[in-house]
């Protein structure tokens, strides 16, 4: 059996993205939840993570002991694993465009990444009205308004490329950010928003993260509890 | 005919990667380099790329007339349109540990990036000094020390996974960084950089790094000209 090794569901955009993937295709694997205690050298969240993979983060997929890190990684791995979930759209530009927007966002957004950090429980629209301010957050913002108003257009939704793909499962925390910082998008993307908070996947990783009782303070510019 | 769009080869560590890629495994394609001048919205090299690209950024591969963008896409691409290259390992669990570094490098090594921009023509010894003292580009060099000395012990070299593949493209840059920034590394990871470096992909790109004159600025935090 597949295990995923991830963080706190409310907090941890990147094990979100394995998780509503393996989840929406429907495949079985078991979830390993290391809790963020600090990204100290000597926190219990390292000294595991180190036993499970030398980058030292979450998320990390085991496959009968074989770890696969990172991401993006992960995602091509468990599309070559199960190819008949069709987790890539099958046409070869599709796929090639969903492989460059999922880059895109593997290393960039960095402004609005930092200025509005994934935090499913809260609803923080006056940090979002600052974060706002900032010209960086701004174009990060419209950079994926363009983006998906360009691929819902082409392949016609529900979805970014039609059907479920790891392109969705890769915008889910943008998905969550552009929500609990109320950020002022037009209303095709607020609907494409809505979609994918009711994926069953995506839905199951909500519930599960407001029923998170832990305040994680490196997580939370913001608020002082919850 | 495939079009690279790419930046100055002197400091475009993102080009570098599929241009030493491609050429690598000879696949033939037009090169068309794409000048810094400032990452301003009206400079000329962000209009220009915002023709090719809705990221804006190089490189950007263009396949009549279809654009894929961001390093790792363009990777994945090539390797699905050649798979005669054999540009991504063949065995699975390898293909799967390649990805996974990639990624890694993709998103991550900000200090060693920030700290110890490309520069290929300049020798700054005294900057990799600076950068040494600080704990984060160390831990950014201990990493990527430890993830090559894995990979040439289980794989034999002379190649992180034996042969050319898409990994020693993508940590060709750091190659760079580490021989001109002359970061303390032991023995076996200054042999792999001058393996790497020989490559005649590699010493391609190298010579007409050289041979470019413009100093970009913001690409120079060290120098006032060269
Ligand atoms: N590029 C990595 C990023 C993973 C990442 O940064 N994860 C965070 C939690 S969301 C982490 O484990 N941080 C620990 C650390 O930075 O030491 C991926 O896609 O998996
Ligand atoms: N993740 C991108 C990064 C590309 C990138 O940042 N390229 C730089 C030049 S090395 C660029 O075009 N910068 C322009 C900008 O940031 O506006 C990739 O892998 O292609």
């Amino acid at each position: 059996m597949l295990k995923l090794y991830i963080g706190n569901k409310n907090y941890s955009s990147w094990s979100m993205r394995p998780w509503v993937m393996l989840k929406q295709a429907n495949i079985p694997f078991e979830e390993v939840m290391v809790r963020f205690d600090s990204f100290d050298g000597n926190s219990k969240f390292k000294e595991t993570m180190a036993s499970v993979s030398p980058a030292g983060r979450v998320p990390v997929l085991v496959d009968d002991g074989f770890s696969v890190w990172d991401t993006l990684a992960i995602a091509e791995y468990a599309a070559e694993k199960f190819p008949d979930r069709q987790l890539w759209p099958q046409d070869a530009k599709a796929r090639a465009r969903a492989r460059s927007v999922c880059a895109e966002m593997h290393s960039g957004f960095s402004a609005l990444r930092g200025n509005c950090p994934m935090n499913i429980e809260a609803s923080l629209p006056q940090a979002g009205g600052l974060a706002w301010r900032k010209p960086e957050v701004r174009a990060d913002v419209q950079r994926i308004v363009a983006m998906w108003t360009e691929l819902l257009e082409t392949h016609k939704g529900p979805m970014l490329f039609g059907e479920f793909s790891i392109a969705d499962a890769y915008f889910a925390p943008v998905c969550m950010r552009l929500k609990n910082y109320a950020l002022p998008v037009p209303g095709h993307i607020t609907d494409y928003v809505r979609r994918v908070c009711s994926l069953p996947g995506v839905k199951a990783w909500i519930d599960q993260a407001l029923e998170e009782k832990t305040f994680v303070e490196f997580d939370e510019p913001y608020r002082t509890c919850r």
